[in-house]
């Protein structure tokens, strides 16, 4: 957790819950800080919100032991999430979804968003949970790409496959177990959203099920496999390449 | 600098220097101990094989106060490095290299040599100057590829550079102000070096001189670039995809 992007004390917390203002990623409460009333009510709060809190050792708090921190401190994100609704309202010209299904190492989600904005995609979708959420590592990693596209937090993956299904999103996961190739796919004149899933877990069954292409990437020698911000890339600017000769050719 | 992959003291530094069994990277040296005359004895041998050494403050030597150093510390390489050469004499097919031109970043360094692993490349060159060396952050962060690639280290790249043009290869270079887009070239059929370049500097402006096509990778969105190790992993995966394309198409 980076200092940086960390509100604490009760009162800027409750504060921020209820202003509704700041994007809290989590928040961590010391055990021996449970029992305090204005405590208890914030965890009524950030529960009726649908934020993540956690009961931690009191010795995690130690690296804060500089700041007043009350026993409470909140994991705030550096970027204003979009709604995923809102950013399905906009029909304009086919779009491009990364969805991060369980990317836990903020370099790696920095990196990603940072490639998915060179090549001009219009959102990154992630989960609330089991992935690691934006904060100021992510947005450093990034090279400050997180400002410059639609960042979306989303409870449900499951849920959110669904509704781009209905949308007309094609659905693309990327797995080492794919059938096609990554690049024997057409990623031209279509919406999709491309699953790139976590550095040990991979997409999620439940996602793979869900999907339109499984798709891998093919290894030419015999070792595991690629590190996940750079499969990302590889696919990403499949598509970029697709999109740039197909439009040569055509002309 | 990593604590796994140092040996300290003036015995056993001056042993890996003339047994040469270990590649040393880097040799450091606390200012407070210059005079001592195995001191320097050890950088006149340093000297004569060329490997760099520093005199540091003796600050720099605190975290390493409970290993008995004696005021010095050699870096050395969890990788037995190639030698051009010796890799240039196997003529066995045609040959994809990546060369890194300053690039600092170990998890960069580590992250391109997985990405070329997995996609089959030959080897990798790297600068005994002004680049990451190969030490465990590298090693980590390639995820153990660094044991199935051959690693070259290399005094001049510019001298280097002449010899595999000598060698038939085509040097290939990515720069954001490159002529063609990284996909309109032909990777099949051919040896080819990709030089990458730092993540502030880029490829030298020498070394850009040198090279037969200069590439870029098109940004879709008015954003800087990307990260050097997904730029790589673009272009690397291109190749792959040329070839295997190309295969399938001609059967």
């Amino acid at each position: 957790m980076d200092k940086e992007s960390i509100i604490y004390g009760k009162n800027s917390i409750t504060e921020a819950l209820l202003s509704g203002n700041r994007q809290i990623n989590k928040i961590l409460i010391s055990k021996s800080s449970n029992s305090d009333p204005k405590i208890q009510e914030i965890i009524t709060l950030a529960r009726s919100r649908g934020i993540i809190f956690q009961f931690v050792p009191r010795e995690k708090f130690l690296i804060y032991s500089e700041l007043p921190h009350q026993g409470i401190i909140a994991q705030i994100s550096p970027v204003k999430y979009k709604e995923l609704d809102e950013f399905l309202e906009d029909n304009n010209g086919f779009k491009s979804i990364v969805i991060l299904d369980g990317v836990e190492d903020p370099h790696n989600v920095g990196s990603i968003i940072r490639t998915a904005v060179c090549a001009g995609y219009d959102a990154i979708i992630l989960p609330s949970r089991r992935n690691a959420q934006v904060n100021a590592t992510v947005e450093k990693a990034s090279a400050g790409a997180i400002n410059h596209i639609a960042i979306i937090q989303v409870n449900s993956l499951s849920h959110t496959i669904e509704k781009l299904k209905k949308h007309n999103y094609w659905i693309i996961a990327a797995d080492a177990k794919g059938k096609d190739n990554y690049f024997d796919i057409d990623y031209c004149n279509m919406n999709f959203a491309l699953i790139m899933g976590g550095e040990e877990t991979g997409v999620s069954r439940n996602n793979l099920n869900k999907s339109d292409f499984v798709v891998k990437i093919p290894m030419l020698r015999n070792f595991n496999s690629l590190n996940v911000s750079n499969a990302a890339s590889a696919i990403i600017y499949e598509s970029v390449r697709q999109k740039l000769q197909t439009t040569k050719d055509s002309v």
